[in-house]
């Protein structure tokens, strides 16, 4: 039986999980996997402090030096979070030839170009299923078992927080601000939520998925990302008169040599598959030009599902020998669109008197702007709101005709733009 | 670059899915994997007949002796379903050394044990994505993602044509056999739909999926099967009144060292991701221990899907160097529990007469079946339909109730017993 040396970077959350795993289950992957995985040593800042979970104090060290320099270690775990000190460590471990396996979307989606290198040179492996919705399989599953494919396109819930606040703002009719503070009580939102809420998170988690999906680098810069802040109750309601959810979509389309990646609030049909992903769950919906439409579908965080796909790349790591499996990318050449199609959710509110419905149509007109449905709905006295569903149009378009709108005297404002895909 | 010399067995319309998948997408597969598949023959009944897909005339062959003696053959993909000739074809390519992958559920089911004995002895590689859920990775991700946790409960949708069937049922209102012909005239059913209308396919299906999650041989004759024929318009509104759907769900739990198998039509919450699973489509639910519950959505059958599948699969098999990566079974002693509890829909006629319900209520509580929910429906001038929902109750409890029922003067008819799951 193949004996293999890990060391943990960390004993929170995740490292208390990966524990947790090979506690309970290291004795039935010894029989299947013919492996036996030892932790050898495990980074915490205080080797005093009390913890929730069994281990050998021996194990524990606030040296990094002490794991980089032992030889019995072959595989590093690293699931710290953010890019300091986590990126020198997995910097140090990979030029020592030591196999890294992590959960950090951040480190990889910004510096993948230069770990991926360092893995090159020093033959260790790099593996992250695990930075991307957790639990999920996903990484190896695009890697290994849909090569016959282009991958076309990708459409993803994958922050679950967003997904859990927009999930009680629907089914229970609240407000942003009060689930947010329901969220943080749950421990399912940060104190400082901005990561979240605004989209980074997904954005980092988009990075990765879309450079495996396409093999092509989609860098976090390559990326539009727009969050869920301004999404009102009544943008939600009226989606759903409409048949339509609202969801933190990371969305990446590839084309005729155009990617186009982005992260924004969206209209999704209820008959979507992604519509029925609900709470903090996390769903991945995958287009390839052979197999059709895939989705996957589960926990994209917590200690036990992040454990999971961390210890399966650490069997997969041992039992290709360490050996680096590198993702190839392509040499194709390809430019990105920030100019997108898109349906689009529109909601004005305007003066109500004769002739302002057919001046509004008059600008989406002359912005290539055609309308596939227009709802005139809360009247008051001297004013309405009224929602459009636009055809199919350009992102650029339908920008332009909104700025004119906003200098025409019959349109007091703007309430929301929120765009749409099917 | 490595080359690998491959024969496919049929040319049908699987088949053709695999050679337009090597035309179109072959370049790529080489780039990316690094691995050149060369189709070396093809056997066909028939090698003058006109065919849809371009193909090498000169590759065809109906002499299938051609295609086991030839050295520049690798690998052998089997897609021809049912038992003849495939078995004996996929025994020969084993025992002279080919590694074979098939789509071949059948076969798989039950016949595992002698092929994968077969592919030991030569050193061959036995590859059946493909079998279950045409395109959707389910085999690979098990084996190679989810190693980390024991696999406590699967439920799936894992029959295209009956989930159809119940799909148009339950938006359209329609009757059984309407729907049937339809999906007969759509191509969505065989001319003879028993395999699919009676469970049968699922059952091949189940069998090997949760063997591979299980760790233990389930074959066919472990799963309970019943198909969907009986299920009646009456039962699917009722059903939406109460908030459930109706599928036909393979099953398979495995605690304590028990493991219960069975295929049956099942009453499921709207609020379940399986609900969302329309259509032809198929979908996977997943419970691990570690990483919680999962879902995998797509395209269980269709010729590129399952193409995808297959090329998949020739990949990891030639990447492998052919050698075969058998599931290695646990030592652990199991027993078969066909006494499963579950929660039950059951739809009664009965008298409309005082003390009915009591007497009912009594018999129910004789057996140990208490109720969750009771609902009367329907009133003629001298008997009504009642509804009960029982709380969790043994199979063997409710069929006793129901026997004793039967011969109840007041109960005219039991018209449906659904099994619930949540």
């Amino acid at each position: 039986m193949k004996k293999i040396g890990l060391a943990l970077l960390g004993l929170g959350t995740i490292g208390s999980g990966v524990i947790k795993v090979l506690n309970e289950n290291g004795e039935m992957i010894k029989n299947r996997e013919d492996l036996d995985i030892q932790v050898k040593k495990i980074l915490v800042r205080d080797v005093h402090k009390k913890r929730n979970v069994t281990v050998d104090k021996n194990l524990l060290t606030d040296d990094p030096e002490e794991i980089f320099k032992d030889d019995s270690i072959d595989v590093i775990a690293e699931f710290m979070g953010g890019e300091m000190p986590a990126l020198p460590y997995i910097r140090q471990a990979l030029s020592r030839g030591k196999t890294v396996v992590t959960a950090n979307k951040e480190v990889i989606a910004k510096h993948w170009d230069e770990l991926e290198l360092e893995a090159r040179k020093s033959g260790a492996g790099l593996y992250f299923e695990a930075s991307v919705a957790g639990g999920i399989p996903l990484i190896k599953t695009v890697r290994r078992s849909l090569q016959a494919n282009h991958i076309t396109k990708l459409m993803g819930i994958i922050n679950g927080t967003t997904n859990f606040i927009l999930t009680k703002m629907s089914e229970e009719g609240r407000n942003f601000s009060d689930v947010l503070a329901e969220a943080q009580r749950l421990g399912y939102a940060e104190p400082d939520p901005t990561a979240d809420v605004e989209g980074y998170d997904a954005r980092y988690k988009l990075s990765i998925l879309s450079t495996i999906c396409f093999r092509n680098r989609v860098t976090v810069d390559d990326i539009y990302c727009e969050g869920i802040t301004n999404i009102s109750p009544d943008d939600i309601e009226y989606a759903k008169e409409l048949g339509f959810g609202i969801k933190l979509l990371a969305i990446a389309k590839k084309q005729n040599g155009k990617i186009e990646a982005r992260v924004h609030p969206t209209f999704i049909p209820v008959s979507h598959p992604l519509y029925a992903v609900r709470d903090s769950y996390n769903g991945i919906h995958i287009s390839g030009d052979m197999v059709g439409n895939l989705m996957f579908y589960g926990r994209g965080a917590g200690d036990l599902p992040t454990a999971s796909a961390l210890v399966s790349d650490i069997i997969t790591a041992c039992q290709n020998g360490g050996a680096h499996h590198r993702v190839k990318l392509d040499d194709e050449q390809i430019t990105f669109e920030d100019n997108w199609e898109d349906e689009y959710y529109l909601r004005l509110v305007v003066r109500d008197k004769p002739g302002v419905l057919a001046e509004i149509a008059g600008i989406f007109g002359r912005h290539n702007v055609s309308l596939n449905s227009v709802i005139q709905k809360l009247k008051t006295k001297d004013n309405a709101t009224i929602i459009f569903i636009t055809h199919e149009a350009r992102e650029a378009w339908v920008n332009a005709a909104l700025e004119e709108m906003r200098t025409c005297p019959s349109v007091l404002s703007v309430e929301s733009r929120i765009r749409l895909e099917r």
